[in-house]
C-alpha cells in the first residue's frame, strides 16, 4: 500500500509506521495459530465452519491474538502455551464481531459482507456463542484457571462495555469520562488481557504481568478513538466499512462528544435532531464531518488517541530492548498513525 | 393448580407427579442458589440486572441447577460447592433462553414479554454474553478444571444443537435420528452436564457420574420431546407460551417429522407447503394438530418420551434408596405428565 500524501508530509523521512515488523518476527507463531483457529471451529454442523470461516478468512489483523505471541516472546517464555491462548483470545474476538455486527445491524466488515448480512441474524448470534465455548475449551485444555480467570473476566467486562454502549446511544448527555470507560471495557479489555497473557505463561513476576496489562490497555484505547475517528474519515471506504456506520447507529463516540461539547445552540440542536431523535436525511452525514472538523473534534481525538498509544509505548520500558520491543512499540505508532 | 380431568382419569388413584418432593427436600440449597444468582446478575451497568432479573424472576422451574443439588446430595456431597455451581449452570441456561427468544423471534416466555420483546434484540444479545461470561468466572471461582471442561463442552455442544436446529428448519426430510441427535445437543447436554457436576465434587467414581450423566441426558430427551408436543397442545397457553411457535418457526420436532412419515401424499404436500415454504393461513395451525392426532405422531411422541423418562429413571439404580432417590423418579414422571 502507498502512504497517502499528507502521511509523507507528516512524517518527513520516516516511513509510515505498520505491523510488519511484528508479523516478520512472529510469522511461524501466527501461522500455527490460524491453523489451529481453522481446526478448532470444524463441527459436524457444516454452517459453523462455513460462518465462522467466512469472518476468519476476511482476514482481520490478527491484531489480539498477536498481543499474546509478542508478549510471550518479551518474556522470553520458550513454550507452546501461548499458541493455544492466541488462538482463545481471537475465538472471543470473533464471537463478539459476529454479535455486535447483529446488534448494529452491519451489512459490511473488512470489505466484505457480514455474517448476519449473508446468513441472517439467528446463525450470527449462534456460532458466536459456539466460538465462545470453543475459546474456553482451549483455555480448558491449557489448563490454567489463572488464564481462565483472566479472560472470563474480560468476557464479562466486554460484554459490559456493549451494553453500556447501547445504553448511551442516541444520548447526547454521554460525558467523555463514560465514553472512555465504555472503551476500556468493549475494546482494551480484550487487549490488555491479551497482552497479559504473555507475561501468565511465562510465569513473570506481577511487575510484568501489570506491565503488559496497561500496554494492552492503552494500546486498546487509541486503537478503538482511532476506529472512532475512522468512521468520519473519506479515506475509510478503503478499510472495507461503512462511513457514517456509528452516526447513523446514534453512537456518542469521542469525535462526537467533543463536538457536541463545544458545539454552539445550533449545532447541538443538530446532533440532537440526528442522534437523540435519530432523524437524519441526505446531507446530514457530510454536516456532521464538517461540524466535527469546525470544532476539531477529530484532530482533539487524534492527540487523545496518541497519548494513549505513548502511555502503551511507556509500559514496554520495563521489557529489553531489541527487534520485538520496538516492533511493539511500532504497533503503538501504527494504532494512531491510521487516522491520519 | 387442579389436575385436568383428564389426567385425573388416567392416573386413577395416584395424584399428578410434580416437582414439589425435590423443591422440599433442596428448598433451603435453592433459595442459597436463587440469593447467588441474583448477587452475580448485578453490574454497574444497570440494564444488565434489569434485563437479566426480568427473565430470573419470570421463575422458571430452575430444573437445570436442582438437577445439580439433588446429585450432589445422591452422592453424600457435604461441601458447599453445589451452589455456585448450580447458579453457574443456571446462568449458561438463562443466557441460551436470552439467544433462543431472539433467534426465534419469540415474544412470550413463562407467562411474560420476552427481553427481546421489552427491550429489543441487541442488549437480550449482549447480556446473553454477560451472563454466558459470569458463569465461567463462577466455575473459575470454584476452582475445579473438571467442572470447566463439563460445562464448556455442554455449552458448545448446545451452539451446535442450535445451529442444527436452525439449519433443519423448514425441512421436511429431517429424520428422526437427526432430530434426536438435536435434542440430545440443544437440551439434553445441560441436562447430563447439570446432573454430572453432584458426583465431581462429590469426587465419586466414574460409573456414578456416567450414571448421573445418563440420568440427566435422558431426562433432557423426554423433557425436550414433551415440549414438542407441548407447541401443538390446546393447553399450551396456561404454560405461558404461545401455541403453535415452532409449527409458525417451521421447526421439525418429532410430532411433525412422525406426522410427515406417516402421512399421505395430501398431508406431505400440506406439511411441504406449510413448514418448507413457510405458507402458513387461518386454519393452518388447527389442520397441522388434525393430522398430528390422525398420524398419532403426538401419542408417538409421548411414547418415546416415556421411554427416555424411563432410562432416566434406570440410571438411578445405583445409588441408595431414599426419599430424594424418589424425589428424582418423581421429577422423570413429571417430565413426560406434563404432556397429558
Amino acid at each position: 500500500m502507498v502512504a497517502p500524501v499528507t502521511s509523507i508530509d507528516r512524517n518527513l523521512g520516516s516511513p509510515q509506521p505498520s505491523l510488519d515488523p511484528l508479523f516478520r518476527l512472529l510469522g511461524a507463531d501466527l501461522a500455527r495459530v490460524n491453523a489451529l483457529i481453522v481446526a478448532r471451529m470444524q463441527s459436524p454442523v457444516a454452517l459453523i465452519p462455513q460462518l465462522a470461516g467466512h469472518i476468519v478468512a476476511a482476514g482481520g489483523k490478527r491484531l489480539r491474538p498477536m498481543l499474546t505471541l509478542a508478549s510471550a516472546h518479551l518474556c522470553g517464555y520458550r513454550g507452546d502455551r501461548h499458541i493455544a491462548l492466541a488462538a482463545a483470545v481471537e475465538f472471543i474476538h470473533t464471537a463478539t464481531l459476529l454479535h455486535d455486527d447483529v446488534v448494529d445491524a452491519s451489512d459490511l466488515r473488512r470489505g466484505r459482507d457480514t455474517a448476519n448480512a449473508v446468513w441472517g441474524n439467528k446463525p450470527a448470534v449462534l456460532v458466536g456463542d459456539f466460538l465462545f465455548a470453543r475459546s474456553f475449551e482451549l483455555m480448558v485444555e491449557d489448563g490454567s484457571l489463572r488464564v481462565l480467570e483472566i479472560l472470563a473476566h474480560a468476557a464479562a467486562v466486554i460484554a459490559e462495555g456493549e451494553v453500556a454502549q447501547l445504553v448511551t446511544a442516541n444520548d447526547t448527555t454521554t460525558t467523555e469520562a463514560a465514553y472512555l470507560d465504555i472503551v476500556e471495557a468493549k475494546t482494551a479489555a480484550l487487549f490488555a488481557a491479551a497482552s497479559r497473557l504473555g507475561a501468565v505463561v511465562a510465569e513473570r513476576p506481577p511487575a510484568e504481568e501489570e506491565a503488559l496489562e496497561r500496554f494492552g490497555r492503552n494500546l486498546g484505547i487509541a486503537y478503538q478513538l482511532i476506529d472512532d475517528m475512522l468512521d468520519f474519515s473519506a479515506h475509510q471506504g478503503e478499510l472495507g466499512k461503512s462511513v457514517g456506520d456509528d452516526f447513523r447507529d446514534g453512537k456518542m463516540t469521542l469525535p462526537i462528544v467533543i463536538a457536541f461539547a463545544r458545539g454552539d445552540a445550533e449545532e447541538r440542536a443538530f446532533w440532537r435532531r440526528t442522534l437523540e431523535a435519530g432523524e437524519q436525511g441526505p446531507g446530514d452525514l457530510d454536516r456532521a464531518i464538517r461540524l466535527l472538523e469546525r470544532r476539531g473534534a477529530l484532530e482533539e481525538t487524534l492527540t487523545r488517541a496518541r497519548f494513549y498509544a505513548a502511555e502503551a509505548e511507556q509500559a514496554l520500558a520495563p521489557f529489553a530492548p531489541g527487534p520485538l520491543r520496538r516492533a511493539l512499540v511500532e504497533t503503538t505508532a501504527f494504532a494512531t498513525a491510521r487516522g491520519y
